[in-house]
């Protein structure tokens, strides 16, 4: 521990012991209980540090998770302007530019391990899905009755096409290009916007 | 080890014995590279007491996983003899009554946990729904083009489904009622036995 105090002060790791304490703390108080305070007390260092770091508990649960895009503009990317129109298309557009990745798969597959695995990181995937991803794409279901349940439902189609394409691999659908995947899956997921669901 | 030679002959555990040697004998050689006669010798028994005790090696397989249902019952509840017509709601429900009972819901999460974690348990759980589930579902999509491709995509939603209401836990879909759900995802799944894709 020789010198531990004087790296808490800057040094190379104390990003590092952020992340660390930033893991612990949103796996044990979820997502929605984590706070930057207790997450610096966490790693012995100033909240501000961690401000200065990583700017906001979003952005640093990203970090911590390796998620490797941006929620923000995956979520803005399928809600849009035009609002429904297309909502089908881009939904799953959006997902293959992250799922047809192995970079952008792997944080991904992490989560969704954890989550089967503990309840704790099923709370933490769920709260984290809520905040920063459902919240933002219910923007293109304004006005939509049943918009949460339907967004949720189209999401968990996307789930499933995640591990049956890219982790069990049944054939044909694990080898199908991808377009000829959004021509299947497109109109179908349309439907969560378009159905008469009330 | 006393008495373990007489065990072998019938003794109360050959039973639990023959399901420990199939579940790792499925592990290591998948579905289709497991056989009665490689678990019988694995197990140190008769082939002929595996065939006894449980007849094929589908249902040698059910019973090691402790699968509280009969694939060719689910199968054939979702193809039925009148074909297309009303697919979709005959594959949500009949997933709702594996899925939300509980103790259909344990050993199906725990295939999906594994195969999450373990490439030959992906394996095996990909050939076991491709021999046991999806060759039979197909019967109710004869004639339409790409049947498999639409069977797997209606498949994938509904583990996916299954991972956001039973294991995530997502609100409202979590909390919403079998009927409701059905109301909701009938009419979308029944667009991949009807929808335009060639």
């Amino acid at each position: 521990m020789k010198g531990r105090a004087g790296r808490r002060r800057g040094a190379p790791d104390t990003k590092g012991e952020i992340l660390a304490a930033a893991r612990t703390v949103f796996g044990e108080r979820g997502y929605d209980g984590a706070t930057m305070r207790a997450i610096a007390a966490a790693a012995s260092v100033d909240p501000a540090l961690v401000h200065h770091y990583f700017g906001t508990k979003e952005k640093l649960f990203l970090a911590a998770m390796e998620i490797p895009f941006d929620p923000a503009v995956i979520a803005d990317s399928i809600a849009s302007s035009a609002a429904g129109a297309g909502i089908g298309e881009r939904a799953i557009r959006t997902f293959l530019g992250v799922w047809g990745d192995p970079a952008g798969r792997a944080p991904m597959l992490a989560l969704l391990r954890s989550a089967m695995q503990h309840e704790t990181a099923a709370r933490l995937l769920r709260q984290f899905v809520s905040r920063a991803i459902l919240g933002r794409v219910l923007v293109g279901f304004e006005g939509v009755p049943n918009g949460v349940l339907r967004a949720e439902a189209m999401a968990s189609h996307l789930i499933g096409l995640a591990i049956i394409r890219y982790v069990v691999k049944l054939e044909p659908i694990a080898s199908v290009s991808e377009d000829e995947l959004i021509e299947l899956v497109a109109p179908v997921l349309q439907q969560y916007y378009d159905g008469a669901f009330e």
